[in-house]
Parts: C-alpha cells; structure tokens; sequence
C-alpha cells in the first residue's frame, strides 16, 4: 500500500472489454503504465468513465486485479465500489482491499429515493468494512441519490472519510464542503468543473476521464496550479476545458474510449446498448486533443 | 408453459430475504400459493416491488425458480429481466425460460443517457433471446431512460413483444399507445394509474405491487370491469384507491412487505439501506388494508 | 349573473389580438356565439391557451368585456385571474366581477419558490375579494407552483372556492382530491386527461382549448358520460384524444389559434415572440380535425 | 449617460414598496447614495431581488427612476426589462433609455416553452428597440426559459448586446461562453458563483443581491481580484462565501430585504404572498453580516 495522501491527478480510467466480455487485460496494462509515466498521481478503476454500472462483479474485479497489478506500488489505486445495498457494497470493499488497492472510491446507486439516513448508513458501512482511505463520489448528473451538505458533514467525522468528488456543475457547492469540514475532508473535482477553480478554492487534484487522454497536459496544470501561477494555470487551462466540453456534450464512456482509439489504444466502444462515438463526437474529440498536443495533427 | 394470453391481476411480488442474503423460500411459496387461491391472474416476481434494483443475479435467479415451481403451472409467471446491457439481459432471459417462466418483464437500467436506437436495441435483443411473450416495463419515476411512443410503435412490431407496462403517472399516454400499436400489444395498468380506467380505455389488467396484499379486492375490481359495469367498479376502485396512495407516499417495497407482515408473511423488511416502513406508514397501510377488509379489524 | 352549478363543456378561448395591440372583438364574439350555438355549458377567458402570461391588463380587461357582451347571460362566463401578488389579482378579480363574470378561475403566477401558506394565502385572498364561485387552477407543466393536497383541502373549507382544475397529467392525484374534499368542491379536467376518465371517476365536465375547435363533439362526448353509456363515451373519446395529442405536441395556444384560422375564424397567431402553428402542426391538427368532422374534408 | 464599459460590483437592487403600493423614493434614494458612497461600480433595479416578476409596470417604472435620480450620472444604471412579449419588452427599453438609464438588463419571461429562435428574437429586439448597451439575463433557477450556447454566440454578434450574466450554478458554462464569444461580449457573475473564480476565469464583475449589503467587502474582494493577488482573494472570498449561501438556502429578495432592514434601511418585506424573512433566516444573515463587519456586533 503506498502512502494515503491522495492528491493531483487520478485519471477515471475506462474497462476494455472485448466481445466474449472478456477484460483486455494488455491494453489496459498498457494505459496504465503510458499515464504513471506521464506523470499520474493515481489511477482511478470504475468510475463513471470505467462504466462500473455496465459491469458484472466478475468483470469489475477483473478490472481492478489489472490495474493493481499494472500501477506496481508506483502511484495508488482507488477503485469504484457502487452498489444498492450495504451488504453487496462491503463485499466489493473487503475484495478490492485484499486485490492491494490503496483507497476506495464509494458510490451509491439507489432505484427508490432514499433518505439522508439511508445515504449516511450507506457510506458508513463501506467505510467501516475497510481500512483503506475512502473518497466519497457523488454524480446527480447521473445518479439517482445525492448528498447533502449535512449528510457531507456527518461523514467526514468518520476517521478514513477523506475525501469526497462531487460531479455535480456546482462549483459554490465544492466551497461550501470545505468551509464545512473544516479541514476533516479534502475535496477532488469532477470533469464538470474548471480544475484551476477548484485548486483556487482549495481542492486538491481532480477525479476524471479526460486525463486519460490527456493526462501530460493535466499534471502541468495541477503544478502550475500548486505553484500559484493562476495566470499561466489559466493559459493551460482553456484548451483543456475544450476537452471536457467534448465529453459533456457525448457519452462519457464513448469519449474516452473513442478519445484512447485515436491515440492508439485499442478500448473498443462502450458496452451496448451504448453507442460507440458519433462521427461528430469524434471531430470534436479529435480537434480537442490536437489542440492541446495530445494528437498528432493529421496532415 | 401455459397460455400466453395475458391479462387481469399479475401481483408484483416481493421478495423476502433472510439476513444472510438467502431467500425465503417456504413464506415466499405459501404467498403465491395463497394470491392463487384468492384468484390473481399471474405472478410477476422481480418487478419494482420485488426489489430487482437490490438483488444479485443469483438471488434473483433463486426467487424465480421458487415461484415457479409454487406456481405449478396454474397462472403464468411473468419475471423480471433487468440491466444496463444487453449481453446479461439476455443471459437473464434465457436462464429464465430455462427455468419455466412464462413470459419476460423486460426493464431496461441505464447509467448514462440513451438515445431512441439504443433503447430500441436493447429491448429487440432481449425479445430475441427468448421465445417467451415479453412484457415491456417502463418507469420514468424510478428509471433513467423511458419509452418514446416511437420506439414503443417499432417494438410492438416485434413479434413476441406483446404487452406493455408503463408505470408513468400519465393515464393518457396508455391511450395514446393503445392508439398507435393497433392490437398489436396490449396495455397493463401500474399501481399509478386507476386500474378501472385504464380498463376503460382498453387495458387488459394491472401489475402491481397493492395486488399482493389486496388480491381478493383486486380480482373483484378486475371481474366488474370486464363485465361493464362501470358504476359498480368505481364503487370498488374508491377504497382500493386509499392503498395505492399510500404506497404513493412511502417506499413501495416497504409499504408491501410491511402490509404483508400485518397479514402474516414473515417476508422482512426491505434490503438496507433501504429503511423499513415507518410508524406512520405502517398506519397509512393499515387504515388502508383494513378498509378493504383485507385485515382483521384491530379490537 | 347565471345560475353558479359550473358543470359540462368549457372552452378555454383564445385571445385574438391585432398587430396594434387591440383585441380583436368582433371575431371573438363571433367564436363565443357560435360556441354557446354548439352547446358549450360555459366559456373560460384567459386561461393559458388565453396566453394571459402574455397580455397586459388592459388587453386582459377587454377580453373579459368582449366576452361577457358576447355571452349575454345564456352560459357562465369564468374568467382567468393571475398574478405573482395578492393585491394584483384581488384587483383582477373585482374588475372581473365588475364586468359581469359568473365566475373566477384562480391562477398564481411566481417567480421565487412558495411554501404552502404561501399559496394558500393567495387563493383565499382572491376567494375573499369576490362573492362569485372561485376555480382554482393549477399547472404544474407551465406553472412555477402546485397544489399539494393538503392545500387544496384547506382551500375547500372556504365557501365560494368550490371547483378546481388540475392541468397535471396525473389522472390519479384527481380521484385523491375527490376522495379528500368530500364534495366541498367539484373537479374539470384539463386537455391533460382523458375527459371520459374523469367523468368515470366523478369529475363534472373539463376546462379545455380543445373544445374551442371541436365544440360539439364534446358537448356529445359530455352527455354521454353523463348518460353513464361509458362504452358508446369511449367511441366518441378515441377521435378526440387525437386532437388533445396534437395540442400536447405543439404550442397550446399555437394549436387553437391555427385550428381555428382552419375553421374560418381570423384569430392570428400567438403573440411574439411565441411561433406561429408549424406546417407539421397544421398537418396534425388538420387530421385530427377531419377526423371528429370539425372541418370540411379537403378534396 | 456614463461610459458604457460595465465592470465591477453591480449589486441588484430591492425594491422597496409600501402598505399603498408606492415605491418609498426615500429610502431607496439613500441605499443608492450609500452604495455608491461604498465605491459599487453601478447600480441595478429589477433584477430577481428587485422582485421585478412582483411589480406592475407603473411601480418598475417608478422604481427606476428613483434609481437614477439618485444616481445623479456618478455610476451607469442597469435596468431590468422583463416580459413574456416582444412588444411589451420593447416599450419597456424604449421608455427606461428615456428615464436616463446607462444600460438594459434583458430578461425573457415565458409560459409556454420556447424554441431557440424565439428567444433570439425577443433578445434581438430588445437591443434593436434601444442605444444602450445590453446585459443578457439568464436564470435558469426561476426562469422558464435558458439561453443556449449557439443563442449566446448568435446574440454576441449584436452590436449593443455587449454582457451576460449567467444565474446557472454552473461556472464551467461561463468559461464555455468566454470560449464562444471572443471578446465580443463580457461576463458577469450572478450569487450562484464565486466570484473569485469567475474573476479568475476571466469575468469583469458580479451584478447580485448580496452585493446591496456588504458593498465595502466586495469591492474590495473585486479590486483584489483585478489585481490578481488571487490568495489574498480566496482569503476575502470565504467569509463573503457565506453571505452568498444564506441567500441561497431562503427567498432571495427575503433575505437581502432583510439584511438591510438589519442595517437600518427601511426597505420592508417582500410582496405577499412571499414570507418575510424567518427567524431562521434572519439568524443566518445576521451571522454572516456580522461575520464580514457589515453589522455591529450584538452586545
């Protein structure tokens, strides 16, 4: 287990599954090893972009047994860990603590509406069946539960609640957490917040697909941003933000994995009934990493 | 298999599970030995009500197996097939029709966004996978993703996609579908509609979670609007209507399995962190039960 | 002032205003005449196919004054009042009065969330600013704030507020009010519903734009009902709900406006700028149209 | 009229009415003086906090030329034109460029949904029925239409269309509009950002509530941030943070109502139906007023 102070960039990467469902064990060793030696501070296996709710357990474990392996202690693996009930989400915890992950990544799917209790019993749980730091997701984009600003508050007076990625568009929410717990939680952002606002507003890295395919140009707006240089964090950080609103406009999954095709990985698309990326998703995508240098530029 | 013509009363079951994950297999067959006896039309085990969202695969593998063998071929069994892709939607399917079932439930869960097509494919393939009638199922309340009228109108084209459910709190739009697929599927009510209008309009029954706690009551209802006599049902729809709304009102696995403790059925509380029906649920459910004399009259 | 028993058929009317700004009397009058011709029980200015949320109060004014003039006594005129103030539409209201209305329809307008006494307090100051027989309306698809239950049994305590109109398309919530205000107040439907499953239920007409264009099928369709000859309702029900599709795809007032230009009434289009009826819409409610025999088939 | 380049802190103004309806020219006159006394970069009557959707035309009228007698031409004023219509939108411009306003604030009102064309059409002629430079309003929070990116792109192609200010709690989206437009329109932020970040990400000020009562804090937060001491920033940022979430958890105009009576302004409550301030409120308020030094410490 390497060290728990996460921070920086922790790539959301994406599950290459092949037609016989299958894990691509090879290609995703691969991206693995091209992001540490880009600079990565961790790897993140199952989030949204990892298509953790297109997965059977088989699968998800699979994915995570890879990643483990391919990181080698070099940077840490925080893997997803998404369920309905506390019993399925603590057997998923409890395995990927013993497969050698260094943090989890909790998230909470629910088909009934839940109540700030139930959330709270939910995260509670996952957290006391692990020794691992645990980094709280919440997507309302997505998702069909959120958490509140005092259910925030209530977990992170849990010792290993450390952590907390909000993907909601609410960059005054991000503020509100931290003026909240008071130190108690760190806070990473999501790909639907500008990076250099949230490392202004006292966040510490950010949690998302893009820096799969971008993962250089991330790490040096993370350094500028460390640095205090918010100008020239700015300068980096526009044709970056091009990226993200790509991936806002398509399926996430199908950006990443359409985005890693065109650098050479061979991901496949999302599992179907998604659809792969559309020919204009894949201009824009395409026209985004050419700007900022992660594409060649076609001739 | 016995004859895929369905309609009436298909009660949506629960689905009892003791703490140790397993399911309740004894009070699990005695409550379908009892809905047949009050004359139900069919069993739809793994729907809403039956917790689908909060089972593993082989716990729900489990619950079909049990109903159908308490069927023993007297009404149909109408299961429950749901995920996010098609490659396991199909295995549930076809596990199922190993099993014996009936028919398909189809429900489609999404994480991201989908569009017209993939909703279309997705339900095509798990029509495809089976020779069983196949029941579409849509939720907007609780789902991600819903069933345009267009995509409903080229599904009805498929020759095994016969019925849908459309759990949507608008009883106009099962007009409008009833006007578009020309016979070609037929239309169940759910527990938001009022069962004697839709039966006005063209409906052929109800799946729904309040049938199993007030089957008797139900099958009357059913019976009267099939005869015409339109007065005397909406005599009979008034205080069955009290039941629906308060399963409205509360969780709608712990509204049934909470009612079904009233009556007898060991079947717990729904799996946490799903709370168990509140005191003044329990109330609601009571008054409600009591009225439509499907409880004894507390002294 | 005419008998204050609200019940059967009424238009919700459009309001044609020339490019100058100024109602276009005449023509108004001449659709209330040949509406009160074809049967209709009553006449409803100012409701949303009315565009009041795009009049001024002296446009608004006249309206009501056209078509008091117009009514002459023979059927209840029910005006629409709506404001984000009590003190606005207290003076709506006495105006209306004023003028010879026979009736409020109650509509509240807001921009900032309302808590429920808020509401409440709205309604009941505009019930107490007039001795005429007060509609509540209420629009959850348009509108910025709802009934809840508990306030409309509030509402119904007081005196003069004895009907209400709910635009959602929750059939159900009706017979849950219906059940909960014990016959102090009487339910219409809105194009939202299915008028022939509201009669079922015990509704006592519907407040509508689609009777502006097909007046006499709905008037047919009504006493039907009342008849309790629900088969034979059912058959005249089906042409009809294809126009309320129709409506329901397309701008309200855009929809009535265009059909009634097809039917030889110069009403115009809606005000800027709201478009125009689309060539699609035309072709659709032409259909519906012909269909019901509301306009000459084109050769 | 003053120099047309808007930036800084712009605080939306309220509007202060008494028991009879009329607008209290004095104490709205010494608020003005006051803020301006404060160093506030221009002033804006009939924003949302403004109550703009609460008053008829003769009272916004009145309040703007309160507004811009007091003014005396020290600062450019910005002035609220709201409505449903071109027509009504267009008199409103027409006559607040000839009560001396500097600049229209234009907001679309809608009932029924609009298309992109209609909105582009309203803002358009807003701008054509006016000299003054425009500031395009968009709230999606209360507001029943949105400004999309291809309209914002559309309308920065308008000469005097020169501002936006966004409500959305989305910040990504204003760098997506810097990105889109190219210089040819500036960015303000509303109370649903920080305006830190915005600031950050190149905006040129904040127009909001807030602002009316701590001017002296946010101009200083404004200057500190144009100097781009960006931690010195953070550090004015937080506590200010806090006002701006006060706001956010009760009725807008509520809460800066308020606040200034705390101050000493007698500027009343909200119009009914809205609820004045509540003690819970009022208890947050005066906190983060007291917090940032725009209160007396209570004894």
């Amino acid at each position: 287990m390497v060290a728990a102070d996460f921070h920086g960039v922790f790539p959301y990467l994406v599950s290459p599954i092949d037609a016989a469902g299958e894990v691509k064990a090879e290609v995703l060793s691969r991206l693995c090893e091209d992001l540490i030696g880009a600079g990565v501070h961790g790897l993140t296996p199952l989030g949204s972009t990892g298509e953790f709710a297109y997965l059977n357990w088989a699968q998800r474990r699979r994915v995570v047994e890879v990643v483990v392996a391919a990181a080698r202690g070099r940077v840490p693996v925080v893997a997803g860990v998404a369920s309905t009930t506390i019993a399925d989400a603590q057997m998923q915890a409890r395995e990927f603590e013993q497969l050698g992950c260094d943090g989890i990544l909790a998230i909470l799917e629910a088909y009934f509406p839940l109540a700030d209790d139930g959330v709270y019993d939910y995260f509670r749980a996952v957290a006391e069946a692990t020794r691992l730091p645990v980094v709280l997701y919440t997507n309302p984009n997505f998702q069909r539960s959120d958490l509140s600003l005092p259910v925030i508050e209530r977990l992170s007076r849990i010792p290993n609640v450390k952590y907390i990625k909000d993907a909601s568009f609410n960059t005054g929410r991000l503020l509100s957490i931290i003026g909240r717990v008071e130190g108690r939680m760190q806070v990473f952002a999501a790909s639907a917040h500008i990076p250099a606002c949230v490392m202004l507003i006292g966040g510490v890295g950010w949690m998302a697909g893009p820096a799969c395919v971008a993962p250089r140009a991330s790490v040096e707006l993370y350094e500028t941003c460390r640095r205090g240089d918010w100008a020239e964090a700015m300068r980096l950080q526009r044709p970056l933000w091009a990226l993200n609103q790509a991936f806002a406009r398509h399926n996430l999954a199908a950006c990443i994995k359409g985005g890693l095709e065109l650098q050479g990985y061979a991901v496949g698309a999302p599992l179907p009934p998604q659809a792969p990326l559309s020919a204009e998703g894949l201009d824009d995508v395409t026209r985004a990493l050419t700007t900022i240098g992660a594409l060649a530029r076609v001739a």
